[in-house]
């Protein structure tokens, strides 16, 4: 009878429920607990005594439509049309979803990464379409060859998730030459790339999809400011795509949605002028560097971390127990909350890993670590 | 290739765009020029400064949900459980479109009133399944003989609004006891009543369809923030639904948006404590009886208006145009916005009707007024 029969509650709702439920430091669901940016609240609190509470135009606030035009400019050196190839959304969920629903139909292939984040094959399912899921390699770098193999005339999309949620993965050049390669063969296979963390990576800069000119007439990329300025419950995202697909986008979120929350998009619009996305990355290496430096002790074994704000870490020498199972055991006996990685496998395969997000506040990662230290 | 060939800018956008362009009135797309309630943008300037920027859980802000909860209680005396039965939507339209797609399967009819607000038919079609139009009545009440005429085994759903958007009509008890004698001959016919108005009514009270017993199990409930706090932009909306309705609604909103924008359900859970919808009705009719006033020397015949925000005018005994025509050239010769009543039809008869919105301060119906008078 239901259209989605296994979609159960989100993990993340779970472990924060849960996290909630015994007191526990909540380093599960990806958001940030230390304050906003004052200057982009002062924005918002004096924005409210103005005029900005009724309907944007439907695919954005215009002003704020060429400021991230600007950014994408300054970022990556690529130009885009806002009024054509730019639509803000609620969040990047809303253009995932809604990108799938406009260009996938019934009995196309999408190709999905295993592990993948978990927002990508519901909407696959909706359009009855078929997910086609492809193991990443064990160092969680994409298969290219089993990539390649998966791929028929059928498959209208491979979705790509760049940084990686979970395993904080980056795609470099050669994957994306590998990519080329594929995309060659196939000429109505679209790429579908989630880069929610493109402003939160380390040692290696962030490759945008949108910016390699093969990717130029069929990738649609989708980003979050709910990251990039650790405002995750406001719900504002932003999807670039090439005109002729961007139309059809619009077609339907102009149904899904209409328009998007008015005066967040005052205040990006304006933050944006003033904010520098780039201090962005080495931000979160610090907490990376200073979270694995207060774990270095204990019996985890941490997983490099190329980019996003999660650490993946392995609990094999600690316990037998599936990786769901110790999670919840965690909260419960040590108090600290995780995700376990085998929910972001099609198979729930489990590997004695959880994921760890770092981006907590000083107190809060010692805090953590002390507990995790004692196990 | 389109999944949506016949969508093309909606209308409130081009009418929205040209009233900007030609510096005209904009008595067109439906939402308040006037400021919003102080005491409710007081509450937004304080909490920016607050913990309130990140995701809320995914149905909702609890306490926004125990206050909605009360506000039905208190409105229509009926007990809702906001765990089970209640969504929290990015508006009302966001509402629409995930019960559409939730409950909605391929084949299925969907009987779609007419004329009718624009955002019903898209989401049918993108599952496969058909929109049945069924005309209202000269008068737009509904015409319950053919719409039991248009029902079968394959309907699936039938879309009410109420107060109606666009001829400001709403539903008396009879059509209830009408819709209830069709219901009980179709048990798997559900009920999606999109109620954005429900507190913009004038001489009649409005009848929320989920208070009506034969309906419990069977009617989704869409609402909006928006209309009812003058706030359009703030898309934020929410749903009712039975919860085995419900449980299905969530999981596809889990992926379409996975939660609202955080920091507005905040503030309009702390406004429910101190704002009286109850006065929102004469508030408008105000308006209402205001508007027509002004009116009254113009050429134009006014529609009777129950509810919403819309005043329906018919320009016979002043043009021969089609009313999209009209509007057009209305905007260009005469500095006044108004949608054309044809595009709320599925064929779009011209009818020489066009729909007003007064939802404006009153110097502005005043200006507008004073324009149409010299028609
Ligand atoms: C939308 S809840 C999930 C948040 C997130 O991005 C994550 O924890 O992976
Ligand atoms: C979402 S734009 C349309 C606004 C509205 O409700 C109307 O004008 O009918």
């Amino acid at each position: 009878m239901s259209k989605l029969p296994n979609v159960t509650t989100s993990i993340f709702t779970v472990m924060s429920k849960m996290a909630v439920e015994y007191n526990a430091i909540n380093l599960s669901q990806g958001f940030p607990n230390f304050p906003v940016d004052e200057r982009l609240t002062d924005i918002v609190a004096r924005l409210a005594k103005e005029n900005v509470h009724q309907y944007t135009p439907m695919a954005g606030y215009p002003p704020l439509m060429n400021k991230i035009a600007k950014l994408i400019q300054e970022s990556y050196s690529r130009t885009i049309n806002p009024d054509l190839e730019l639509l803000v959304t609620a969040g990047a969920t809303q253009g995932i979803f809604t990108t799938i629903l406009a260009l996938v139909k019934e009995n196309d292939e999408v190709i999905i990464l295993d592990p993948s984040y978990d927002s990508y094959e519901s909407p696959v399912l909706l359009c009855k379409a078929k997910p086609v899921r492809v193991a990443l390699n064990d160092d969680y770098t994409p298969n290219w060859e089993t990539i390649e193999k998966a791929c028929s005339e059928k498959s209208r999309m491979i979705i790509i998730n760049n940084p990686h949620n979970p395993t904080g993965k980056i795609l470099n050049e050669t994957d994306f030459l590998q990519l080329e390669k594929i995309l060659s063969k196939y000429p109505d296979l679209l790429v579908l790339s989630d880069e929610v963390y493109e402003y939160i990576t380390f040692e290696e800069k962030h490759i945008s999809a949108h910016t390699k000119n093969f990717l130029l007439d069929r990738c649609i990329m989708v980003s979050s400011f709910g990251k990039s300025f650790h405002i995750t419950g406001w719900k504002i995202g932003y999807t670039i795509a090439p005109e002729y697909l961007m139309k059809e986008i619009k077609k339907v979120h102009q149904f899904l949605v209409f328009s998007v929350n008015s005066i967040s998009q005052f205040a990006i619009s304006e933050y944006l002028d003033v904010v520098d996305v780039n201090l962005l990355g080495k931000f979160y290496q610090e907490k990376r560097d200073y979270f694995q430096k207060l774990l270095q002790n204990s019996r985890f074994e941490l997983k490099p971390c190329e980019g996003t704000y999660f650490q993946v870490a392995s609990y094999a020498s600690i316990s037998d127990e599936d990786d769901v199972t110790f999670c919840k055991n965690l909260i419960i006996n040590h108090g600290v909350a995780a995700i376990p990685i085998s929910t972001f496998y099609s198979d729930h395969k489990d590997q004695k890993l959880i994921r760890f997000c770092f981006a907590k506040d000083d107190f809060t990662l010692e805090s953590a670590a002390k507990k995790l230290c004692d196990i």
